[in-house]
């Protein structure tokens, strides 16, 4: 069978690809090996925000009196917390499906295998394609401890299906992924603990603002356990889970009831005949791409976490449309300049630009503007007892470099700084906006 | 006494004012008969934010089951809610004090007199001034409704200090301040009736977002009495108010415990002495100001509800800005083309630019693109049940012209729509951006 253009993955780079080749007129065809979505819908961002957002209105329940509402906090119903989430997930998969048919994509469960630059089988039948785009994302790392093969983990997925609170947690791995579910199962009541190899949680993240949150995590009862080292672990004779670690201090073993490994994603570069391509690799092992996210075979586009760039479904999206737009001869490229990150913990932490750590490992002069939350007329209503941190790093030629906020709702205000940004611009360009009074935003024009 | 800048009324428009003159090494005084912050902060944007946050916990805590959360909500303690909104006004009053203080502006309570454009006096003292900033904001309409004079009518000042939550409540004007507060008192189980003259609520909104938002408001319980006049009130025997009415059905009587009057806002033109500056007035008996908000006489400014152009928070600090960078010379010029509206029920409605009917008046061909909410994974994750609309209207060249957005949080996203529209831009350029995912505000790349 024939089609222009083969997308392998239908995560959020694979069905954005063919959503928008199928939009340009193009034969597209879609192999995906489990569900629509990926991992970012079925077992990542959505599924972690709807557990997320269940913690928050239980904090909001729990903390209800500071607001004058008076409320009776009983807990949680898991199984119908878990349950909620994978009707978001199917409704939001079921959404995807449609807006594929509507552009003509014909999509095929089954695993692809690239014979060549021209050609995929799957399930029997072989599809020739004008060009490919190779979509198919990552994979938990699971690291090498002694003694891991006797113990029952988990890994994101497994602690999404939960559907009975255990008395106690480790995570082992204070990045994303790990401070999300040290979050929720926080709020959820469980004692959680947090070991972390580096010194401090959430790498790439701002120094200051993670320190200021794995404060606030402290106060809520999370136990961080920083510049560790996890040297094996084992189940214990009580049924709990004994991670044993190392660290300046020492060394000890933490007893709990479930252990979730959260240390990382790396690119799926095995099983689906990558090999059979030829392409070239950077040092680092993964597959070299230019700005159209094209790589050495003319016509093979690599998005999303595969390319190993940047691992986040919205980077993944944004290449696809570049990698799209490159196949239909029109003019478009990625920057990687303006890509926030953010952190779904409550308050949120959102990113975007570069960080401290960055500049002035470049060498690059900047001033750093530092505003309290408070600033805000609606962050004060809406947080009582609370602050937190916007922060601009602004260049010498007063161009902002990068933004980053802790306190709600950061993550649907990054964005805005993120266009700046990406478009090389001033703090002052903000003053001729006018922004809704009171809104959280408003902050950008005090600073 | 000298200055170089006398600013009339502590609002948003005179402290912004007064900051940034202060900042930019002006001798400043300014002039404020009650209390810094003027409405906006004492009785307008932020006592009501506040209050319809803490009827947003209500409501969260009521609806926590459908995320698997369980709470028993027990009602709420409106003296502690009323008290709470006094402490954050107290607290941001606090912070404009400081703000005026860091830049050396002299603040002087009292009723300021003008004399002429370079004298006020104010507690039997003269100030002579280089410049004045004229921001003495707006004061509530009382309709002459029949019967007024003997009934205890609330305006938006009483029912920000309501100790007691009424049986019922009818509210005569359903614009945004009539709605906030119907959204408040029904949250906390009033029985609440609206009263608007026109056929819609919401008066200069989006028709179609302002029937939805009626609807699920009447969905909640409000009633709602549309192209309906009132035509007198009178006290009942049984203690409540006694509302008649008339409308194309007829007419008939509302009997509620209170009565709430939001008619409208007008600006404060008597008291202060404008007359004596002889300023150029126009039709409408609004005083004229050139595009740096300067009036007839040279070095007079008029910004703020006083003014009349918007009567909004967000225009007033947009038009002080743009007064006092006129003012030391600098070039700037106030804009009107993107200052956003925003409704603070829940859901909340956010807008800005052109409304479809304002486009059809103009003659000006447009397209109307709507998405539902739920194309954002995050919406759906974070409002179970719940769904609503984002509407770009854009012209034939593509440019983004209006953007109308029914759903939480519309507010904190609107001003990325206001940005395009104030930098005359499309749709497609929002394609360039990386928007965090999942996010609510992601949907702008959808459009």
């Amino acid at each position: 069978m024939d089609c222009q253009l083969a997308v392998i993955g239908g995560g959020p780079a694979g069905y954005t690809a063919a959503e928008l080749a199928g939009k340009n007129g193009m034969k597209v065809v879609l192999f995906e090996k489990n569900s629509l979505g990926g991992v970012c819908l079925n077992e990542g961002c959505i599924p972690t925000k709807t557990l997320l957002y269940a913690a928050k209105v239980y904090d909001t329940t729990r903390n209800a009196l500071k607001y004058g509402v008076l409320a009776d906090p009983k807990g949680v119903d898991l199984p119908k917390i878990i349950s909620r989430k994978s009707k978001v997930v199917r409704k939001l998969v079921l959404g995807i499906k449609a807006r594929l048919a509507a552009q003509q994509v014909t999509v095929v469960t089954g695993e692809a295998r690239i014979v060549d630059k021209n050609t995929v089988s799957c399930n029997g039948e072989t599809w020739h394609c004008g060009a490919m785009i190779l979509a198919m994302g990552s994979e938990t790392v699971i690291p090498p401890l002694a003694g891991l093969d006797g113990v029952a983990y988990w890994t994101h997925r497994e602690a999404l299906d939960c559907r009975q609170l255990p008395q106690s947690l480790t995570i082992v791995g204070g990045g994303v992924i790990g401070m999300e579910f040290a979050s929720f199962f926080n709020s959820m009541g469980v004692q959680v603990t947090v070991v972390e190899m580096m010194d401090e949680i959430l790498r790439g993240i701002d120094r200051e603002l993670a320190g200021m949150l794995r404060t606030e995590y402290a106060r809520k009862g999370v136990r961080f356990l920083l510049n560790t080292q996890v040297t094996g672990v084992r189940q214990d004779i009580s049924g709990n889970v004994a991670v044993s670690y190392r660290n300046e201090e020492g060394g000890g073993e933490i007893l709990s009831e479930k252990l979730l490994l959260s240390v990382g994603r790396r690119p799926v570069m095995r099983g689906a005949g990558i090999e059979n391509l030829g392409l070239e690799l950077t040092e680092r092992g993964r597959v070299k791409v230019d700005a159209h996210l094209e790589t050495s075979v003319p016509g093979v586009y690599v998005c999303g976490d595969l390319n190993g760039v940047s691992l986040l479904a919205h980077t993944a999206v944004r290449e696809a449309e570049v990698a799209v737009r490159h196949l239909m001869g029109e003019s478009d490229e990625m920057s990687y300049r303006a890509v926030p990150g953010v952190v779904y913990t409550n308050p949120e932490i959102a990113s975007v630009g570069k960080d401290e750590e960055t500049l002035n490992a470049e060498g690059t002069d900047y001033q750093v503007i530092r505003l309290p939350m408070a600033f805000s007329g609606r962050f004060v209503a809406e947080n009582e007892g609370l602050n937190g941190v916007c922060k601009a790093l602004v260049g010498n030629d007063g161009r902002l470099l990068g933004m980053h906020i802790l306190g709600n709702p950061a993550s649907e205000l990054i964005v805005m700084a993120g266009m700046m940004i990406e478009d090389k611009r001033t703090l002052s360009d903000w003053k001729r906006y006018v922004f809704p009074h009171p809104t959280v935003g408003e902050i950008f024009k005090e600073l």
